[in-house]
């Protein structure tokens, strides 16, 4: 199979580092290092979110993460406290000092989004959402392109094309699984896609354990095995005590088991740049 | 595997008919007939458009298909006339009398788009566009529902519950074929879908052949099939010369071919409703 | 994409009609008419296989099933009556004069199976058992070959052409759906596939609406868009009482449900004559 | 989902070794460090294949794989030198006591290749081919089980739970990519299903980069990525000269290239134990 023509590619050799800039400096992404944004699957209160926050940042996470308007398969479920959860974030940037991740949904929400926090995120129901991809694009802020359920590697790139024509450079892609008939874990993690990225694109990526498999207990191995293939960093849900989460708790980590994946993925990290 | 649940279905057990209006009255989709929507990929000038149209509109379909902003996997491909096919499509309605289905693709269209077409139509790449869904919902506008390119039957007809939910109870589903590992094909129809979405549902449903399968030898046996499993219409392309279609000309019958198929299905059509 | 090479195409234009043979003279699959190999899932016992191929053969089925050697995802699942079901089969072959249908799944049956039955199928799980299609190539018996649960229409028909390239030009093919994400159903069957062999090979096909869709009431709908579609024939489950049948009842019709389906499949059949 | 049950889990809580007895003394596959089976696809010729023998033995490789038997998808494709091929590896054994994993595609071949080799592999397309699975459980020569091309994570489990209740407790799993609908790579390899079957079962597991990617850049980074997961060993593909490889050499490893993985994955594997 021919590698289909990505233009921006054609004039950008070198690999592109993201700056995520946050009260207490830049983060760069795509720069030899592990990059982890960490957090609940969703803003569910005041309290909760500025505690795991806190020990997120003492843990060394480099980003927060944090869903305010959750797209849900069903009308019935909790669509998350939406701009209500946006102050509540950014207290927690005020004191962490950690840049912000959030997804957006609606185009309407660019402006209040913009102002607001340091990534957008375009989910995976979204990525080919072309209206939404030229609006990012007019703008220089980083998104995080999570690849479709079911998105081929050329979809997605072009997905992420349509910002770079567009203007914006800073984009962070990110593998989340794609649907597969196995029906044991939620998403199958597609990690030589890691690599195949890595080789025809000049944008960094990362690896969302949480949401592709859908069991805490694969986060680590799935996280280990993504640094090891190349990633640049990863997004990992974390929450005080999954069982009371009011989306994704069987998919977060105990604070206790997102230490001992972030001492391991880190140790991964030190071998490739001594390899 | 238990049924999800639909909350819709627990108050409506009657099967839901959608009046589509029209300048020459209304098109009942749902009551028993088979309902054809056909017409170009693209709209791409004003004379083919019309010639089609009129060609159609003799032939015996009940609505006009036309695509005004056309989703393109990459931003460098055409991707339509805009609001500027508009007007042509607005022009085919007066001289035929028929009604006119387009996609909406934007939430920033709504309005002159609610203004101006009959039937809203949401692709698949937006199936699960959340916002947009919410926005149709509450209108009374007819919209038509493609079943998302990967979705499950339950994430189909909750996308469809987000337009219930909201108001809005004249919702069409459209089989238009998943994605699977056969690369012969553009996609799989999910023929057992739509017996399956007809028991499990109260909304009528109709089958997009073409972009389905890809091949234009195929639309006339899967648009009869569809037929024979109890589709109440179908979505179907039709160029004046395939050959020269700016976009998915491959897919696309010769008025020629349409003829048959239109033969074919009413007589599947006119023997369902004997046995 | 471009057609694979099919060498038995090069030599052969003309579509083949597989004989088979029988106690009351022959059934010829591919000549136009709707072809109807029924009968349960399992051989169980000799009482229940006599009494529902008797009442297979007065409703007018053609050839009679029934599974002696089930291949069974787990090694603790009823597995079949072996060589003890064959007598019972060959007995109700005497009664009905209908030919028999059996599964092949170890190449040292080939011996004692070539000399019981009239058709042998091999499954889905064995269409890639190279060594079982060079010995099937080698005699002239009727093989219904099963296209395999992932895959694609290259395989299967390449699958097919080990045995005609051996020598074997009795080749029957069956779709029996395909693996895809979809859950609510068993597997999801492959409309277009029917159409696109006819074109692609000169050999019948036929579905499988039972083991696709693993739900009887989507058999009928299915059956129906088959034939629509242009397949030469039906491989479908009865038995006389689903509820207890050891394997597969829930996607078994009632002596009555096939009724039914017998008389809806035949006038699709006499309309597609007509067409 | 529940775990479904396996008969094997209940009375065997500690992992599995297996022992692969070679002349130069046993290798313990799953003994927590990485084992690397290694070779060309097919076995060629003599001078070729006693070369690179020579040189994976002085790389560290700790079996030598090669196939005489090839499963091929067309029947004029190439098969493998077949029994004439078996002496070429028997010399190679014999110069680098390595032990020996082939392909056993045909129960017929039992008795020469339980006298001949080490490993015994059952193939993707034969992992549901029952009658060589319980033949192969009345042994206790090791098998590789690998995965089937769309087998889900219980289906691969059942099946080497055949061989386990038939008394051969010596199952090794294999990893080898799943299919999808990714066209870019020949399968999509599950790295979150090396860290499941490792909870799951008691059995070791491998990964075979080369099959899964089918692109030797991908070979290395996947590599990394399987035995940061927790796989217990690879099978790799190294050819001396690639593009001469009669079968499979876009996928193969140059010498010096295996080289490069054979010192990272160790570098990992290291790693993975200090941890």
């Amino acid at each position: 199979m021919k590698p289909f023509k990505l233009v921006s590619r054609e004039y950008k050799k070198e690999n592109t580092i993201v700056e995520i800039k946050s009260p207490s400096g830049s983060v760069l992404l795509g720069h030899g290092n592990c990059t982890i944004i960490a957090g609940p699957c969703a803003v569910e209160n005041r309290e909760d979110y500025l505690e795991i926050s806190q020990f997120l940042k003492a843990a060394g996470a480099h980003a927060l993460r944090g869903g305010l308007f959750k797209p849900r398969t069903s009308p019935y479920s909790f669509k998350g406290l939406g701009h209500a959860g946006l102050e509540i974030m950014q207290e927690a940037r005020e004191i962490t000092g950690l840049p912000l991740v959030t997804e957006i949904m609606d185009i309407r929400d660019m402006d209040i989004l913009y102002e607001s926090v340091d990534v957008l995120q375009v989910g995976s129901r979204n990525m080919q959402n072309f209206s939404l991809l030229e609006e990012l694009g007019k703008t220089k802020k980083p998104v995080l392109l999570k690849r479709g359920l079911s998105a081929t590697i050329e979809e997605w790139l072009l997905a992420a094309e349509y910002m770079l024509k567009a203007g914006n450079q800073n984009v962070i892609l990110c593998e989340r699984g794609i649907r597969t008939f196995e029906p044991y874990m939620r998403n199958t993690v597609d990690i030589a896609a890691v690599a195949l990225v890595k080789e025809l694109s000049h944008l960094p990526v990362i690896v969302d354990p949480s949401h592709a498999t859908g069991k805490w207990k694969m986060v680590t191995p799935v996280a280990r095995a993504a640094i090891a293939a190349g990633a640049d960093g990863l997004m990992v849900e974390v929450h005080q005590e999954p069982d009371r989460a009011l989306s994704d708790g069987k998919q977060s980590l105990t604070p206790e088991n997102f230490l001992r994946l972030y001492e391991q993925v880190m140790q991964i990290s030190t071998l490739n740049r001594s390899q």
